[in-house]
Order: structure tokens, then C-alpha cells, then sequence
């Protein structure tokens, strides 16, 4: 979504005031003299007087030239180099919950790899009747399965566990992406190759130069895991393991391991690099949660927020995500009192489960000092918590799996800040 | 979605059976000896032994440089300039039911307009209580809606009236694409600047050099229709209207008029143009049938098709599109017959109004020839016609609404025709 900054752009020098919605007492009081002046409608423009480029001048089109701001960023102090580290999706551009592949957050424990979709093999093995290696064809002839989930890094939010210190949406909320993913079930691959009694475990590894590994439970792989070939349609991109990667809904990201080369089965976890030195939660008594697969219920307002300020007293609609990896989401409540008073938000259909969730509340801001929040409740009536109730529980020394309340300090000039309430 | 050609991939110099699912009987017969000798895995591909591009590297990311042929394409001799012209979306390639922006189809009349969205204007006008001129802040400052639909041309499939002349699912079928579209309601505009009581029609017009301009009923206005600035989550590409376009659920593409500048409420149809020389439906007796909008129930078996055939007899998930502008898909039919017998196809959640569907049947080919056929059914309960029972209706002098069952002819060496049944 293209939006100019309403500090600075003066379009036509006045400030409307916009009904949202019938409910809502209070008519429309558009400035039409100022508009009278305008050069268009009805004079036309230079673009409405004249041949633009044909079709196939882009074989595969790119964004306007006028969107170019709509990025994803990194925080560069945030690592050490660029090959392990994460970027950033600019979800205070975003609408609706697709996240289009070109701005879909980045987490590289060793780089993008290149791979050779020719070349790639998937091997399965360990406790299974009939070990197998499929190559890429192999794999996208099994029965097909589309689903549109949200990925989240666990790390997402993690600066903000000792103290609010990023000012923008983009960096506290922004690891967070939803996609339509098209593969094959991991049941199906399994079932083909036959899982042996004793089988309880399963490792994955990534073809990376980290080979990036983890273990997880048959149960959720015979339950709702993918091993997927697409994004939104086409091929998966490069940053997301083309060609092939594993999907594992609702849970942290780092267990969706891309560039996907290898599947064991075995009896027992391997604790490996990734769930052990990284992806544990640091307690305060020194001792470590592991396997903290799941991401609990999750929500963010998008608009307001400090990339995305208010202009001026009026009528505004708030918008937000909410997401859950436990399933769908029931309700978002909103508060505009820093979380005494709530009010319940609408949710935008389509209501998936593990995907994305828009949420919009129409508001009159009455020019004060506000306090905006979100809470998401899940299917399985979770309340998304305080940042305050999770140190309560865990502390402040992990910088996983922080779905805490996320606050915005609404200032009388409009803008927006990141702040943290006692 | 990268996928070989299996008549030139020699990837292991073997034949592959694959079980498709539980319910079908035969097993699995992978050739483990031949893929002893492959070099991965477990042995190290060489990105499995280095480090990649870090992040942001491509802060709006791009496909793998793999799949360099998913691309729009066009049919140089069907239009006499690229200005005014079509591009076909690569549906042979693509999975699920979201259509990348990058791959989505266009449809120019003078090329495509490069609108600066600061200058961009929207007046609405004619027999309102209150005419209105929006900047995009405006517009983005209204409720906002978002919706999973496809839009079609009604050319689609245009050059098929006749005869069976392009071997090419990408050229029969390639002018549909689908996206998650947000805007504003045209409901919400229109009861901001009131409604005459006289008023019934409503024109509506682009800011390209064609003017491109419509007249619409004032009830499907109110209904269902959009004002759309963003596209599967980021703002619309410059081909599909940035920074605005109307979005008619169902109805033929190009009365979603894209660069909107401008709506009038009337009493009577404009007859422009594009509603009159363009878009009428030309019957056998040489009239012409007008305001032909809806896009009829249509379906299309997506694999196999020409560009991707079948790689020896053996067991296969044939997989298909399906979509109505009435509504959701209810039920899709699949023939090996050439429409002697039928069988029913499975639908892929989730089936949305005015979606495109997915649809899958396991198939187990013999090596004989075959004669593929889908037919989709709607919630309205109409049924995707033949192209025999489409002319004897209509006749052949259109090149619009041909919404017929698409005949593929599977020959024993696996190569796939199109063609159609006397």
C-alpha cells in the first residue's frame, strides 16, 4: 500500500474528515473549493495523454516505481554478518494477509543457497522399511496440497524483551509472513516409505551450508506438516528453500527447514546445534525450555503505528494481524487506554486456521495522548498476554517466543511510539 | 512450480511409479540402485559447502534464476500492437489458487500507464447529493475490505470459437488469473457522496491514454464491487491499475477498470466503445448481444496439458482450475473419455465465491490414448457447456465468453493435444 506521510505531503492543503461507516454518527466535510483547483479529474494527465509500454515489456512484473520504500530492512547491529541473520518485512505496508513473495521476512543461518533443482535429492531414511532418494519430479508427482499459513521466526519481537527499543512496526513485529504453500503432505512421503514401530522422532536437514537441523515429533508430522515446491502460486524463492522445503504450520520458523535434502526417522531426539545452543528459552534460574515449538496467539495493530502516524483529530479505522499456531483466531479485543478498557475488533474474513488474521475497529481520535493495544484470543480461548505476565513467567533473559501485548503510545501531534507500560 | 520436461530430464535414467494415496492399490517402484550412485544426498552438494548472499542482499526479492521460462507471454500475430494487447499468465506453472503479481495477466488498451499516485485523483460525480474529488490518502483513509477472486478476460480462451489453434494451455486458458485484492467498498463511496433517486447506471473510467470506460448497473455497484489499491498484500502493480482500480467480482476483467479516475451515477447506460464496437457478443444473425458481463462456470485440467505431459503409463494426480462469476464452484467432473463417462474430482479447501478452485483426481494412465475433459458445476447449479452446445447458441463469430469444456488428447507417448470433439 502506497502511503504518503501525512507529516509532510500537503496534497491539497486540508484535512478531511472521512465517515467510517454508517454507524458512525457525523458526515463527510471534504474541502471541494480547494479540490476545484486541482488539474485533475476532469483535465487529464500527462499519463492519460498518451502510450504507455506494451504487454510482455516485463515478462514478470515488478512493483511500482513509486513503491520503492516497500522493502524488507534488517537491524545491522542485530548480528554479526549478513549470511546468519534475518530482514524484516515491511508489514506496515502491507494489506489483506498475503505477504507477497518479494517482501516475505529472510532468516539464513549460512546465506541463500543456490540450489540446482536438477541436481537436489531428498533422501528418506532411518527407521523406514524403504529408504529412498527423490528427485525433485519424484516429489511433485505425489498428491498435491495448498494451504495458506503464516510463518513466524521465534525471534520475532525478541528486542523487545528487556525494553521497548525499536520504534517500528517493521522491526518488532516484522518476521512474521503468510503465504499460500503447495507440496506434499509428509504423511504421504512417509506412508510410501513405510515408518517402523520404534519410530517416534524425525530429523530434517537443510542442503545450506549450515545444514540446518531439527527434530521433531511424529506426531505433528503425520498430523499437518508439508514438504512444499511453492509460495503463492509459483516456485518457492531462493530466500524460502528453493526447491523444496519443509512446512511445519503454527511452529516457529526455524523448524520449516528450507532447502530441504534429508528426513530421518529415529526413536529419539538429536539434539542438535539448533535446539540446544539456539531456539532454547533462557529461564531465569539458568535452566532452558526447549522444544518451544509452538508460536501461542499473537496480534500487532498495523495502522497506527509509528511508521504509519495519525493526521490529525477524526475518524480513523485501526487495523491489525492476529495469528495463532494452535489454530484459528476466535476474537481481538483493541483498547485505547493502555489495556483498562477493551472493545472487540472485526475480523476480516477469510478466518484460517495458522494464517494471518486482519482485524479493523473504527476509531475517534480525539487528538489526546492515547495508548493502543491489541489481544488476540485463539480457538482454544488463550489469551494473548502482557509483556509484564511473561517476565512474571520466564523472565528476560530468552529472545524467543515474545507474544506479548504490543503497546503504542499515540502522541498529540499523531505520531506513534514503541513503549512498554510498568 | 519448476518441473522438467520429462520427455528430455534424464535425471536417473529410470522410470519412477508413484503411489498416489492410500486408496489406490499398487506399490511403490523406485529404482534404489540407480540412485545409489547419485551424488547427493548424503554425499555434499557444493551450495552444502558454502556460504550464500546474506539478507537484504534483494530487498524486494526475485524468483531463482531456475525458473527464468514462468513467464507472461504473449501471441505476436493476435493484436496489431503490444499497446493494445494481451499477456498470458503461465498457468501451467503455477499451483494452488493465489496468481503471483509478477504473473498475473494483463490487458492494455494503451499500454501500460505510469501514474504518480501524489497527483492521482478520484472524482465521483453525476447524480450525486454531493460530487467528490479523492486523493489516494483519501480513499486508503476509508473501511477497508479485503477478497480472495479471480479475474478473467472475456477474450480467454477467445481464439478457440473456431477451432482448436493454440497447442497451449498458456494461450487457451492463460487470461485468468487470481488474487487477494483490498480496497474500499464502491457501496461506501457512493453513500458518502449520496445517491440521487434517479440514478441507476454508473460510469466508470480510467487515467490511461485509452480512457478506458465502462458503464456498470447501479445494483452490482452496491453489491459486491471494490475500489482496489493493493494486491495480494502490497500495492497494485502498475499493469493491474496502481495506484487504483475498480475490482467487479465475476464480471468480465475489463470493467474493472484499472487507473480509476473517475465514477458518474447516470439513469441510462453511456454505450461507450468498449461497451459496444468491443466486448458485445457478435450472434449468428448478425446482432449482437450487450452488457454480456458475468464470466460463466468454466474449468481447465492444468496437468496434464501440452506444455506438461505425461512421463510413461503409470499413476498420476490429475489437477485442474475451476471458477464461476456466480459464485462458488460446487462440484467439478473429470472424463478420460473425451465425456462418455465421468468421474467426480476432489475440491481443495478453500472453495471461496468467485475464486479460482483447485480440483485433483488420481488417474492411472495405461499408455493408450485418452481424450482428458473437466466440467465445472456452480452453487447455481449450471453446467460448463461444450464448445458444440456454446455454437449452436451462439455461432462462432465472437471471440468472447467462451467458456466451453477444453478437450486434451493424450497420446501414447505422452505428448497432450488440443482438441476439439465433433
Amino acid at each position: 500500500m502506497w502511503v504518503p506521510d501525512p507529516r509532510r505531503s500537503q496534497d491539497s492543503g486540508r484535512r478531511t474528515f472521512i465517515k467510517l461507516g454508517a454507524a458512525l454518527a457525523g458526515g463527510a466535510l471534504f474541502s471541494r473549493a480547494a479540490q476545484a483547483s486541482d488539474a485533475f479529474p476532469p483535465k487529464d494527465a500527462p499519463w492519460s495523454q498518451s502510450l504507455g509500454p506494451g504487454i510482455v515489456d516485463r515478462p514478470y512484473g515488478q512493483p511500482s516505481q513509486f513503491v520503492k520504500d516497500v522493502i524488507r530492512r534488517n537491524v545491522p547491529w542485530l548480528t554479526a554478518s549478513k549470511e546468519s541473520s534475518v530482514s524484516f518485512s515491511p508489514i506496515q505496508d502491507l494489506n489483506g494477509i498475503i505477504t507477497p513473495n518479494g517482501l516475505f521476512f529472510e532468516r539464513y543461518h549460512a546465506g541463500r543457497a543456490t540450489v540446482d533443482p536438477a541436481q537436489h535429492r531428498l533422501m528418506i531414511h532411518g527407521m523406514v522399511e524403504r529408504p529412498i532418494v527423490l528427485t525433485m519430479r519424484d516429489v511433485e508427482r505425489f498428491p498435491s496440497t495448498s494451504r495458506i499459513h503464516f510463518l513466524e521466526c521465534p525471534a520475532n519481537g525478541g528486542m523487545e524483551w528487556r525494553a521497548a527499543q525499536l520504534n517500528s512496526l517493521q522491526f518488532t513485529h516484522g518476521m512474521v509472513s503468510c503465504a499460500e504453500w503447495t507440496g506434499v503432505k509428509l504423511s504421504t512421503l512417509l506412508e510410501e516409505v513405510g515408518i517402523k514401530k520404534e519410530a517416534k522422532w524425525v530429523l530434517v536437514e537443510g542442503a545450506d551450508g549450515a545444514h540446518m537441523t531439527r527434530s521433531l515429533p511424529l506426531e505433528k508430522c503425520l498430523d499437518d506438516v508439508l514438504v512444499v515446491y511453492a509460495q503463492n502460486g509459483e516456485a518457492l524463492r531462493p530466500e524460502q528453500g528453493f526447491p523444496l522445503r519443509l512446512f511445519v504450520p503454527g511452529w516457529e520458523g526455524n523448524v520449516s527447514v528450507k532447502w530441504l535434502r534429508r528426513i530421518k526417522l529415529g526413536d529419539q531426539p538429536w539434539y542438535t546445534r539448533e535446539e540446544t545452543s539456539k531456539y532454547t528459552d533462557l529461564m531465569p534460574d539458568g535452566t532452558s525450555r526447549g522444544f518451544t515449538w509452538v508460536n501461542d496467539a499473537k496480534s500487532v495493530i498495523t495502522f497506527p503505528c509509528p511508521e504509519k502516524p495519525l493526521a490529525g483529530a477524526g475518524l480513523y479505522e485501526i487495523r491489525g494481524l492476529a495469528w495463532s499456531g494452535h489454530g484459528k483466531i476466535k476474537a481481538v479485543d483493541v483498547s485505547f487506554d493502555g489495556g483498562v478498557n477493551w472493545q472487540r475488533a472485526e475480523l476480516k474474513e477469510p478466518v484460517l486456521t495458522k494464517s494471518l488474521t486482519r482485524f479493523t475497529l473504527p476509531w475517534r481520535w480525539d487528538g489526546k495522548p492515547a495508548l493502543l493495544e491489541s489481544r488476540a484470543i485463539d480457538e482454544t480461548d488463550y489469551v494473548q498476554p502482557t509483556i509484564t505476565q511473561l517476565r512474571k513467567q520466564r523472565g528476560s533473559n530468552s529472545i524467543y517466543h515474545n507474544n506479548g501485548i504490543q503497546t503504542w503510545q499515540v502522541k498529540p501531534d499523531g505520531s506513534i511510539y514503541d513503549v512498554q507500560l510498568a
